[in-house]
């Protein structure tokens, strides 16, 4: 890795200073004020850009703060950084999948309990539900790499003989987290490690005696 | 049910029709131009009432979409009103709850399916994840009675054997319809009858061997 290989070395650098400082200022403007006050002119400000660097990068506010959210859930910095990308995390493989999806799950919950966390995620949560092409940067970006991880600890599992061979692990998947989400975004019961607990138990063993 | 019981029945039946009145223009125009552009004054002009006669029934235009779409999703025409109330509804039993559960959630596909609900559910999903007091509101008038019928179902079920005894039936209607509205809210991939059949089976059978 020469100067000769990456003569914008410092260019590159500088750029991804301005990134992050971006993300970083969309990510808690969301937290503090809600999308529908959020601004370009408000990003740039807190992160201080001009207007013309965040449009440079980004189409719109909703772009802004997808990239911020995948940052703070994934680590991912973006293409020009380092970190640990959705790609190469995993989840937890002790050999009991009961209990690595409660370990997973919990720790679900314990992000949606967190304000920070909450404010952020249910304005892109509202903004997905808005915006269709939204919803497709999401389902591709964030949503299916996530769902891929899952799925590779689901896999493990039933190649384990733990799971039934014929699983859906798609359904399987959203029959786990699924409502966790609802309950979260419509508010509809706290959400405790009991109850995170109690659809993993129920999902793995199913309704039936 | 003599007039010196009701000395006021014209008035009621007057001031019933009004109700009927916004409660329609409001479904109506959050279908056609989203909660978003909704206001008072719209849907008092399209129900050919004054703004002050909303203002009396409704303390804001989520409230009055709200009771819009109990109308219409429930039959329900409000305090003043006759027809079935969720409380009097019940889910299809024919003592076959793996082939009910699929007949009530086939129906639910088909009306999240369906451009005309889609939009104005989608509204009051946003408006209830935005807002708090929306959501509480929702969760006493409209997701509790609903779940109520689900878990009505169900508990037959258990009765009958056909489910395990200890099963929290909460968990039970979470695992069967939160993925349905996730899948819809984030348009995370088609919602199909497949979709809820698999989710039937799976939820029913379990994960495991």
């Amino acid at each position: 890795m020469t100067d000769q290989r990456r003569p914008s070395a410092g260019v590159a650098r500088r750029s991804e200073t301005s990134r992050r400082a971006v993300l970083t200022a969309a990510f808690e403007l969301a937290a503090e004020v809600g999308y529908a006050k959020l601004s370009i002119e408000g990003i740039a400000a807190r992160a201080g850009v001009g207007k013309q660097t965040i449009y440079r990068w980004w189409p719109s506010k909703g772009a802004v703060l997808f990239d911020a959210f995948l940052m703070f859930t994934t680590g991912e910095p973006g293409e020009e950084g380092g970190g640990e990308s959705v790609e190469e995390a995993a989840l937890p493989d002790t050999g009991d999948v009961e209990a690595d999806l409660k370990t997973v799950m919990f720790a679900t919950v314990d992000e949606l309990n967190d304000p920070r966390y909450d404010r952020t995620m249910r304005t892109l949560s509202i903004e997905i539900a808005h915006d269709a092409d939204l919803a497709a940067l999401y389902a591709e970006r964030l949503n299916r790499p996530m769902r891929e991880l899952k799925k590779r600890r689901l896999r493990a599992a039933q190649e384990a003989g733990q799971l039934a061979a014929d699983l859906d692990l798609d359904v399987a998947v959203d029959l786990l987290w699924s409502p966790l989400l609802v309950r979260w975004l419509h508010r509809e019961g706290p959400l405790t490690h009991e109850y995170a607990a109690a659809l993993v138990e129920t999902a793995l063993g199913g309704m039936r005696p």
